[in-house]
């Protein structure tokens, strides 16, 4: 396999950065080839902005979608996002790394979704979910957290995890096509001893080599829906989507 | 009320824009005082860094909310980031204004939580949800997106509005102490016709007119909760939980 790594953390030495490195490690001995986007070193612009795009569609108004698309077939988007794109397409399977800001991606990480998902090729019209533009490839969360597990689930202080996720697994990943494989998640991670630390490396690394084990997660498929997007009689129960 | 309206579109002719400055209008008309962050304006950096700091805790490793603190406490955060901060200490409520990318913020806005919602001054330790340090405030979402109402919703092909919305809502508003008013939502904004979008101006005009008889989201209580965060024996159901 081909695996895009892409990593978002300010601290070179922080546990993060070492699950990074460890993922990078494990995968290559397994014979994957592994690349990583490492968005800090790269001082990665998050902001997605007419700055992006060498030719204009429209040069009044800007609908950076429509851009994305205009710029794409004529091969003038941004160099720092065609680099990006260039690996997406090349990774079977993409790896974020990052640590949880905010309930979300930091805003590094968010932007390269914002540019790099480019509209045209990973998604638009109907091309979307299990028709989505990068269908045939699989993604997957590594991240670390500051709170302990007790403090997600049903009925906890902050609710499930799964629900917290649901954007960027659903409304980003499964999105423009991928297959979401279960995440990684290190719990508590500030506070945890060298120990526990180590105890996380075992389980990521157990969990790196057993990827082709793990259940994808279940998102909408596109023939329970109509063409305006609404659902088929008939169609799967709506309680049976996450 | 003084009233913050962080706005963040890269198009200045967007009906995001519009609606902005529709709030603006009708909130100073009011009687409220009325004040502006708008980012792509501003070419506000989203990127947490170490170059947020002037002074460091601890110059060897980076942990960015200790660093928060620590530069909170000695005046030495970055100027852009204070003067953020002192917009917001200063408003009673707080408008988010932007346009849904990938079921969340655009990455610039995202960025302005991560550096501007300061650890030690919005939140730290047990000061979260209603013990929040931003308590006594308001907050509220005024987004457009490009999706149609009947796709989000119990059994809708992008599930409930109310779901993909819950980190923003949760994670990051209400987690601060804030009071989330519900929000305001234009949907197919790209797609719908003039008459459509002025009415939509006419409904946000409402809106903002009646921000008072609105009922606020709920969120977890830290009462309900022990020292740990672990539901409390007899607190209120789970269920009453969003």
């Amino acid at each position: 396999m081909n695996v895009l790594i892409v990593h978002a953390h300010n601290e070179p030495g922080s546990f993060t950065t070492a699950m990074k490195n460890l993922a990078v490690v494990i995968l290559s001995e397994q014979g994957h080839e592994v690349r990583v986007s490492d968005l800090y070193a790269q001082r990665f612009n998050p902001v997605a902005s007419a700055a992006d795009f060498g030719s204009r569609d429209n040069d009044e108004y800007l609908v950076y979608a429509l851009e994305q698309r205009h710029n794409l077939k004529n091969g003038t988007l941004a160099q720092d996002i065609s680099t990006e794109l260039e690996k997406l397409q090349w990774a079977d399977l993409i790896i974020f790394s990052f640590p949880i800001y905010w309930f979300g991606m930091p805003a590094i990480l968010k932007g390269w979704i914002d540019r790099v998902f480019v509209s045209g090729l990973c998604y638009g019209g109907r091309r979307i979910y299990d028709q989505g533009g990068l269908k045939g490839k699989q993604a997957m969360l590594a991240f670390t957290l500051g709170g302990q597990r007790h403090m997600f689930g049903k009925g906890s202080v902050h609710g499930e995890i799964e629900t917290l996720l649901r954007p960027i697994h659903q409304g980003m990943l499964a999105y423009v096509g991928l297959e979401v494989l279960p995440p990684f998640i290190a719990y508590h991670v500030p506070y945890i001893s060298e120990t526990e630390r180590w105890d996380y490396l075992n389980s990521y690394c157990e969990h790196l080599l057993t990827l082709d084990e793990r259940t994808p997660l279940v998102f909408p498929k596109l023939a329970e829906f109509d063409g305006n997007l609404r659902p088929r009689a008939g169609s799967a129960s709506p309680e049976s989507l996450p």
